[in-house]
C-alpha cells in the first residue's frame, strides 16, 4: 500500500517535472532567452508555488532547498525543454495535458501539506491553489505578462476544486488515497474541459460602465 | 478595556475588508477580469502584505492561512465589490477613504506585530510599511503596472509615519492603545491630505541630466 | 584571524551598500521616481534577495529586520545615490564594478548561510544565486522590466559559479576563508569579463521555428 507521505512526494515530483517543461516552453515562446533564463524560469514555475506555500506555513527550510530531488526534477525538465523545444512546441495539446497534470498534482499535494502544517481549512484550500498557480504566476510576472490565472479558462478554479475536495474529505475523516485521486482527476478534468471548450469564469457585471469612468 | 491582541485583530480585520474592496475595485478598473481574477487580486491586496510580514518574521503558519477570519474578510470584501462595482466606482472619494483606513490600520498593526516577534525598531518600521503597501504592490505588479507606492501622493510615507509613531512610543514604554490610535489617525490624515492637495515626496535632483544619459 | 560569522557579516554589509547604490541608480535611470521610490527600490535591491533566502530557510526573523545594520546600510546607499545620482551616473564602469562586488559577496555569503541552516548542496547553490540576483529581479519586476538576469551577460552564471565553489569546498571539508575569497573573486571576474566583452549564455537552439508558431 502506498503511504501518504510517498503519495505526496510522487505527486510533487511528477508535478515538478511537468511544470518545469511547461514553464520553460512558454518562457521560450514569449521572449528571447538564453540557457540560464530558461533554467531560471522553468525552475521558478516548477518550485515557486511550493516554496511560497512552505515559507507561508513555516515548513522551512522549504522542500525545494532541503530535498535535492525537487531542484533535480525541475532542472531536468527545463534542460530537456531547452534542447527539445523545437519538437515540444509542436505538441501543444500534449503540453496542456502536462500543465493540467502539474496543476492537479500540486493543488492536491499543496492542500494536504497545508493541513499537515496547521493551516485552517480555508487556508489549506488557498494554499493548494497557491501551490498550483503560484509558480506560473511568478513566471508570467517575470515576463511582464498579466498572469494567465487572472483570466484563463478556469485555471485557478480547477486548482480550487481539487484542493477543496481534499480539505472537505479530510474534515470528514476519510482515508487519504481515494480523495486525493478523485481530487487530482477532477482538477485535471475541469482544466482540460475548460481549455477544450473555452469555458471561463463569469466576468464582472456591468463592467463597461466602470471602465468608462477610468 | 480593549486588550492589545484584540486591538491588533480588529485593526487587521477592518483593514483586510477595506483593502479587499479597494484592491478588487482598482483591479476591475485597470483590466478585464473574471470572478476568479477579482477574488485573487482582492485577496492578494488584502492579505499579501501581512503574509509577507509574517513569513519574514517567522510568524508561521501566517495569520492569513491559520486564522479563517482573514480569508473570510478578504473574500467577503472582494465578492461585494465584484457585484457592486458599478455603484462603488462612482464613490471615488469613499474608496480613497477605505484605502486610507486600510493603510493606517495595517501600518500600525504590522509594526506592532513585528516588535512582538523580535524585529529591531528599524525593522519594525519597515515591516509596518510592508504590511500596509505590500499587498497593493503585488496587485499592481500582477497587473503589469508600476506600483503606485513608488510615485503616488506620500502613500508609503503615511504608512512610514504611522509605523514610526508606534515604534518610538514602544521604545519609550508607553501604553499601546493611545499611541496606536494616534498613529492610525496620523497615517490616515497624511494620506488623505496628500491625496486631496496632490502633495508628493521630492523628486530626484537634476534627474534630467541622468535620464538623458540612458 | 577573521571568524566565519564576521566574514559573512562583512561580505553581507558591503554587498548591501553596493547593491543599494546600484539599485537606486538604475531605478532613477529607468523611470521618474520620488525620494520614497528611490529608497524603496534601493532597499528592495539590497535586501530582497537575502530576505527571500532567509524566509525560505526559516532563518527568521530575517536579518534585514532583526539586525538594524542591514536596513541602515541599504538606506545609506540609496540616500547617497538620491543626492549624488548626477555624479554617479557618469561613472558607469564604477557602477558595474559595485554591482559585481555585491553579486560576488551575496552569492558566497548566501550559499554559506544556506548550508548553515540545513539546505542541501543543490539547494545552497540555488539560494546563493537567489541571494545575489533576487533583489535586483524584484526591482526590475517593480519597474515592469523583464529581469536582466534572464538575458544579461552571464549575470546569474557568475553568481552560480561563486556559490558552487563555496558548496563544493564545504563538501570536501575545506577551511572557509580561502574558498570564500576564491569564490568571491571568481564570481566578480566572470561578471566583469562577461560585461566587458559582451559574453552571454547560449540561446535556445532553433528558437525561430518555435516563436513562429506563437
Amino acid at each position: 500500500m502506498v503511504s501518504s507521505e510517498l503519495l505526496v512526494l510522487l505527486l510533487d515530483l511528477a508535478g515538478t517535472v511537468a511544470f518545469a517543461v511547461y514553464g520553460a516552453l512558454s518562457a521560450i515562446r514569449y521572449t528571447r532567452l538564453d540557457l540560464v533564463g530558461v533554467l531560471v524560469l522553468g525552475s521558478v514555475t516548477a518550485m515557486g508555488g511550493g516554496a511560497m506555500r512552505d515559507a507561508i506555513l513555516g515548513a522551512t527550510p522549504v522542500n525545494a532547498v532541503s530535498d535535492w530531488r525537487y531542484p533535480a526534477a525541475a532542472l531536468f525538465g527545463a534542460l530537456i525543454t531547452f534542447f527539445a523545444a523545437r519538437w515540444l512546441a509542436r505538441l501543444e495539446p500534449a503540453i496542456v495535458v502536462f500543465d493540467a497534470l502539474g496543476l492537479g498534482f500540486f493543488a492536491v499535494s499543496g492542500a494536504g501539506t497545508a493541513l499537515a502544517f496547521g493551516a485552517s481549512p480555508v487556508g489549506a484550500v488557498l494554499l493548494g491553489m497557491l501551490t498550483a498557480v503560484g509558480g506560473g504566476t511568478v513566471r508570467d510576472i517575470m515576463l511582464s505578462r498579466i498572469p494567465s490565472i487572472l483570466y484563463q479558462d478556469l485555471y485557478a478554479t480547477s486548482a480550487l476544486v481539487g484542493a477543496l475536495i481534499v480539505v472537505v474529505c479530510e474534515e470528514f475523516g476519510l482515508d487519504e488515497l481515494v480523495p486525493a485521486t478523485v481530487a487530482v482527476l477532477t482538477a485535471i478534468t475541469i482544466r482540460l474541459v475548460a481549455w477544450r471548450w473555452k469555458i471561463s469564469a463569469p466576468g464582472v457585471p456591468w463592467r463597461d460602465s466602470i471602465s468608462g469612468a477610468d
